[in-house]
């Protein structure tokens, strides 16, 4: 028995390192790669990918774990023994329900969807991607079709980003949280706009990165098992659990896309960084769930790092790395500006407030589209709808309505924007429980400690890797199921102050 | 036919993608990965090399190098086609000899020498690294075994470096140099010392990297298809044609060190990248040998970067870069501190007379030890006496002496020396037949364009890629095969001069 698993975590360890290799390349692309090496990156990526799939989806790994389960049945449920076979068993099975042909027909589709995209989005033109997006519906139908039993046809997706959700689950949360949204923004609007014209200042790289760096290494973000780097899309990337990497831009003309930007990153990567060591090399080595794991971005960015706490403790350390920009301005204008609630046309431009009613208007489209109950032909129009009864505002072009976001037009369809709602609800929970159980942290936050709510998060959410499910997660860390109440909690106690409702 | 052509090419892909992923690893780990990232790195930089490794020894590939042998025959010698089946054939013949066992019983043994000869360097105690390197030498004796019928032990080591060449044929050209530059040593240590003092100012590194990056790409080193990065140990490193990085350690305190070593990666760079596109992605796309790779990075740096035309040109850029340091420095001054000439202890620190002695040196004691004539316990005492013999000089203590370099210590012994004086030797031999092509190069040195010997060195060497030996590529090339006379011209016509001789 123990031979038969040391030879199942060789294996693993072998597509672990594969992987990881991959995502190195993936890094180096964004980050530091000359334009010349795109065409062989590209295959080498591909190359990669395509041997940690193939030795995924092995017919002796799926032999391994028909006999590891028989003769270590018997091991606690939340072991790491238990924990890597039931993993694994799931990620078999997903991988080996789709067939090598149909993955690779999907990537050179969605290679050439991408190239199209990048100039019609430019262009304004969603005619000329009509009929890509049409393919790429019809096969994300298809992959769909490889999971029969499942509800809906974006379930699947669902359970490859947030597995243990589904459309039911999701539909109604966002349900609830949208008759909550919707008058609150509105409510929001019917006061004066705040002023944010501080953070549009000039605000010198060096010095942003400089600051940055030493925000989110107070914060716990490990340096010596990380770094920083400058790329233009930002992302965080793991290459194991001692080297997760984050990126960051920067808008010398407007602070807080790279302040929160980095901050939100060491979230993503202060997670992974604490991932138990004996899980290294295993599919448990990081995150659970798109939705855990933008909790954690979303957390540290938005509950910490928006917070009037956290900036009566570094907003000297801010003036005195830009005294031309901000020697004149007060700690409450600088909190209400890094707080300023408007509708927009953008997704990642918008507020905490906002935010979540573009991710539910994503979310809705692709289930229609899905179900048969909305044509791609139909889908600007609906999209633009959706915007002027959530927002109140109609997207001039389709550039900045359904052209938007890379992730329709560099994948399938599905399953890519739930995790963002997810994560914001979550992360006012999980803070909620870790101030239930420390209830000294936002004092300690205001003097710039935060060892006692990353310890919390450690203990409860980051050194179980990927052991259990989110829903498994949030039930351990919080003694409650997922619930839009924290959250709703959360935004009034902050805006109903910031906006005098 | 072309079935199988293609088959195999899409095989060599494959194999060429891991080895690109594993040198990105690499170069990462050398140049930007957090200190936590080691050991992970590790583990994947070996699984990365393992599945290179078992890929082309796969029986499949040499079935496929059978058939097509058989029907593309009569295709020419020169041909990619008839280049791609001749290299792969050395290529699985090397591969497929020295079975998996014995290369990961070599890994974990040099990894445990390099391991203790990082602190026994230290502490210069050869005795701790003794067994070590008997056992280091006994496995380099069985390596030799896989390949009966080569001549002497030394040889198959050769033939993986310098295919081609032999232990006779290095040490008949080792012997005939050495007879020549020992004396020359000795005529310009009777003469006054050089001073180099200059150099041995301050350097800002910013101003040293700014510089090193306008002087390389004026030789035509291309940063669309490359990037410069700092690194302990600089190396070059490709992972595709256009893609091909240098990377410099910058001394603030000694101008040489970044900028002769900048000059001399572009130099390893430049061939890289002057490979014939179509050869991207086979075992064809890269330098043919570590000799002629070491003549293009020594031609550059010598040959040219310490020429004085190249300077009359580029001099007073230096000078405005550099103001404090050089702002009262003659460019006779500056061509003699960078032409210094004296007996050295430590081989890369070296200038270009004296070096080949400690090339030499190596590459005689390596051979007598895999010849039986010289035993690990004596190999300091025959260390020490060769530098007295040759330099003048005893080592003071090991760690200066026969502790130095790397490679005894981090693989197996036995070629890994002769490629240094091998390229010095080709470096001249180059050089002039592209100047009695193109009379008008030194004019053009000196006026600082590069452009027709980059283009002669690229029509003759660099776009081969590994097509030819180096034999044929110094024969084709120079229309003589390999010749110790145009080196030694080289050195006579310039420290001559330096030294009044």
């Amino acid at each position: 028995m123990q031979k038969q698993f040391d030879e199942l975590k060789t294996r693993l360890a072998e597509i672990n390192d594969l992987t990881a290799a991959a995502e190195l390349l993936m890094w180096d692309e964004q980050t530091h790669m000359p334009p010349g090496g795109a065409e062989a990156r590209g295959r080498q990526i591909g190359t990669l990918q395509r041997l940690a799939h193939e030795k995924l989806t092995d017919e002796r790994i799926g032999h391994l774990l028909d006999d590891l389960s028989q003769t270590m049945g018997d091991l606690p449920y939340a072991s790491d023994e238990a924990s890597l076979l039931r993993v694994t068993r799931r990620e078999y099975e997903q991988a080996t329900r789709v067939p090598g042909d149909f993955v690779s027909q999907v990537a050179g589709h969605t290679s050439a969807t991408f190239n199209v995209w990048t100039k019609a989005r430019q262009a304004n033109d969603f005619a000329a991607l009509r009929p890509y997006l049409e393919k790429t519906l019809e096969l994300s139908l298809r992959f769909a079709e490889y999971f029969p039993g499942r509800g809906e046809a974006i379930d699947p997706f669902i359970d490859q980003s947030d597995y243990g959700m589904s459309a039911a689950t999701v539909a109604a949360l966002i349900e609830e949280l949208r008759a909550e949204l919707v008058p609150l923004v509105h409510a929001i609007g019917a006061q004066p706009l705040a002023d944010d014209q501080v953070l549009w200042r000039t605000y010198p790289e060096a010095a942003q990165l400089a600051f940055g760096e030493q925000v989110v290494r107070q914060l716990g973000y490990d340096f010596d098992r990380g770094r920083q780097d400058k790329t233009f899309h930002p992302f965080a990337a793991r290459f194991s659990i001692n080297d997760v990497r984050i990126t960051t831009r920067i808008n010398e003309n407007f602070l807080s896309e790279g302040l929160f930007g980095t901050i939100h990153e060491s979230g993503h990567a202060m997670y992974e960084q604490g991932v138990a060591q004996a899980l290294e090399g295993t599919p448990l080595a990081g995150g659970t769930s798109a939705g855990v794991h933008e909790s954690q971005s979303r957390l540290w960015e938005n509950l910490v790092g928006r917070s009037r706490g956290f900036w009566e403790h570094f907003f000297p350390a801010l003036q005195a790395s830009f005294p031309a920009p901000l020697g004149d301005v007060s700690l409450d204008t600088f909190y209400r500006a890094i707080n300023k609630v408007a509708p927009s046309l953008i997704r990642v431009e918008a507020d905490e407030v906002t935010y979540n009613l573009h991710v539910m208007l994503r979310f809705d489209l692709e289930r229609a589209l899905l179900n048969g109950q909305l044509a791609i032909a139909d889908l600007p129009a609906a999209w633009n709808a959706r915007m002027e009864a959530d927002l109140g505002l109609t997207p001039p072009n389709d550039r900045d309505g359904v052209l938007q976001d890379v992730h329709w037009f560099s994948g399938l369809i599905g399953g890519g924007f739930q995790g963002y709602t997810l994560g914001n609800v979550m992360s006012a929970q999980f803070f909620a429980s870790a101030q239930a159980a420390h209830p000294e942290i936002p004092a300690q936050i205001q003097a710039g400690s935060f060892d006692t709510l990353r310890g919390w998060l450690t203990e409860n959410i980051y050194r179980h890797g990927a052991k259990f499910t989110a829903d498994e997660v949030v039930r351990q860390a919080t003694g409650a199921r997922l619930a839009i109440a924290p959250y709703m909690a959360y935004l009034h106690s902050k805006y109903d102050a910031l906006y005098n409702l």
